[in-house]
């Protein structure tokens, strides 16, 4: 009787709950289905909103995130939300539900890395909730943001012949992630050997584990990605400048193949990427080598970068090569060539996204 | 070195928490403090945004509240927000974390209600977002309104002089929640005790539970009051329709004396409340007497109710004394005469709000 969440996914989930819904008010522009909905409540401005959850457990791990970038990071993936739609993001309100093993001091912690952000995407706090929670700690943020009429940028634009570009670099925040879950369980295991020694032994063994410090030495860069990446905004504001209006947006919060197929899906388009093409950096590189994974496939799916994805009429290429921190990395084809990558050797893949159902992988 | 969050309560850690913050966008008009934050996008309206976060076993017992009221009133406690500003609710972001119990079914009847709930307050569910959870199910919903220009009604705009008004009547949805309690309670007993039985005499035991339902003949009205608030949209068009302006307004979702605190201490006011004139349902005062409780004690400091509580120019008094479901319970008075609520038998008392920390009652 009951049906597997599972084996609808995410985003089918959404899909089938949403489908018949309808829209009852002509200041609901768009609603479901893209980074913001859209409101139409003035001549000059269309409005956006968006809206993200963080559980404890599931979004992040209190044991090696300090509570100050989580605030700032709660915020930035909202802001982030915004820009992909060409947006500015104006306010927010911010909801937590509180474990018992909080403190005053925590959230302080918590307010001030929110603060650092909102001040420095200009964004104010308006509003928000706090309640227990008998269980972990939640963090809800709706973000409201601006654009100007008729320019929200939304998924489903992209043509034919349109070039496929990224912002920065992929897979960094993906590797961080991976590194601190190293440490961590580095941490665990030798705080269970201190555990089954005994007496001096013992306490030697804890204040040794003190006193070490994990060596984070030349791999600050993938830390900083995973724990204070940073919402595209200057991005926008060259894209502005440059007077470029992408046909398509995202940001890359579940990873590229991912965000390709809302992409090419919602565009009904096809699409190929050359390998060779995908921004990296060095030490995300290293890192991949040091774990034996493919680097590549780290860009392609591992998530939380939030760079934008986004996709300009070829006629801007030119501006497009000249533009700092942009990539062009392929390009829009017809929907029957499907989504190709083309790998360094010239061979021919069909992207996968595997980023694409979190929900699924979190629950099977 | 921690303090303890019980110290503040929630809202003297929300106003720790946000007292530095300040305003940078011009569109920013109101923010933290209210019932929503006011924002100023148009020429015409302004736009009004509110949050709540419903946590499971905190908000909400799902053993005795089923998905589908629960959907329902998760929308109708941010649309009487929206309301208590004076506004119309327009469109809901709806974020859900899903525990993994949560089958596509449950999550069907939990947007059916919410689609009720929206339908008959024409709102829109324009977006939000869908995470797994490691523990309960969690609920965040932000309402985006409007309301004409200049005309939202704050918290603290009461006078001295000003008539203290509301809504319906109080105390059925704590009296509701009480049976429910006292339904689960004596559901458990009687499952442990059949529990402690063997063989046969078990099996029978289970299955005369299972056919016995809990009985709430004569007590409909207090399960409604609990399970299907009703966002007072009547009120709001009644009051336009009689071009009354109140002076203050919220929505009494903690109690009557915890949101008089809020209205005078935000208006720098006192109050005198007539017990005589808290309006009360009959199945509110029978299920007072048979549980020993104190009625009006009930109505004070139970919450949940969802009615209006308002201030209006003593002018306005005939226009009050004629209005269909709107009581008036007493007036605004100086500051330093505090607030106080005359008894039926003539004698003063100072209201204290026990509805005024709920974070510190569930925590300690």
């Amino acid at each position: 009787m009951a049906t597997d969440i599972s084996k609808l996914g995410e985003f089918g989930l959404i899909r089938h709950l949403t489908q018949h819904i309808g829209i009852k008010n002509k200041e609901t522009h768009y609603g479901i289905g893209d980074d913001c909905a859209v409101l139409n409540y003035s001549d000059e401005k269309d409005l956006l909103v968006t809206t993200d959850l963080l559980m404890e457990g599931i979004h992040f791990d209190l044991t090696y995130m300090p509570l100050k970038h989580l605030g700032y990071k709660s915020a930035m993936v909202n802001f982030s939300d915004v820009y992909a739609m060409g947006g500015t993001p104006k306010q927010i309100t911010v909801s937590l539900a509180l474990s018992k093993r909080f403190g005053v001091e925590d959230l302080e912690e918590f307010y001030a890395g929110l603060q650092i952000a909102c001040d420095a995407h200009q964004v104010d706090i308006v509003g928000g909730d706090t309640t227990p929670s008998l269980t972990g700690f939640a963090i809800s943020i709706t973000c409201i943001g601006e654009v100007e009429k008729g320019k929200a940028i939304y998924r489903n634009g992209a043509k034919e012949t349109d070039l496929v570009c990224v912002s920065g670099d992929l897979g960094g925040a993906y590797m961080g992630l991976q590194l601190l879950e190293r440490e961590k369980a580095v941490y665990y295991q030798q705080l269970k050997e201190a555990n089954q020694l005994k007496g001096d032994a013992r306490e030697r063994a804890l204040k040794s584990m003190e006193a070490s410090q994990p060596d984070f030495h030349g791999r600050e860069y993938l830390l900083e990605r995973q724990m204070r990446p940073q919402a595209r905004r200057d991005i926008i504001e060259r894209l502005r400048s440059a007077g470029v209006q992408p046909t398509a947006m995202m940001d890359i919060s579940d990873g590229l193949s991912s965000e390709l197929m809302h992409i090419c899906s919602q565009s009904n388009t096809g699409c190929r990427i050359y390998e060779e093409r995908i921004p990296l950096d060095y030490q995300t590189a290293v890192m991949a080598e040091e774990l034996n994974l493919n680097v590549t496939t780290c860009a392609l799916n591992g998530g939380e970068d939030y760079e934008l994805l986004f996709t300009v009429p070829i006629t801007d290429n030119e501006k497009m090569e000249e533009m700092e921190d942009v990539k062009v990395i392929g390009y829009i084809t017809k929907p029957e060539l499907g989504m190709a990558l083309i790998t360094r050797d010239g061979n021919e893949f069909e992207l996968k996204a595997q980023g694409w159902n979190p929900l699924k992988d979190e629950e099977s």
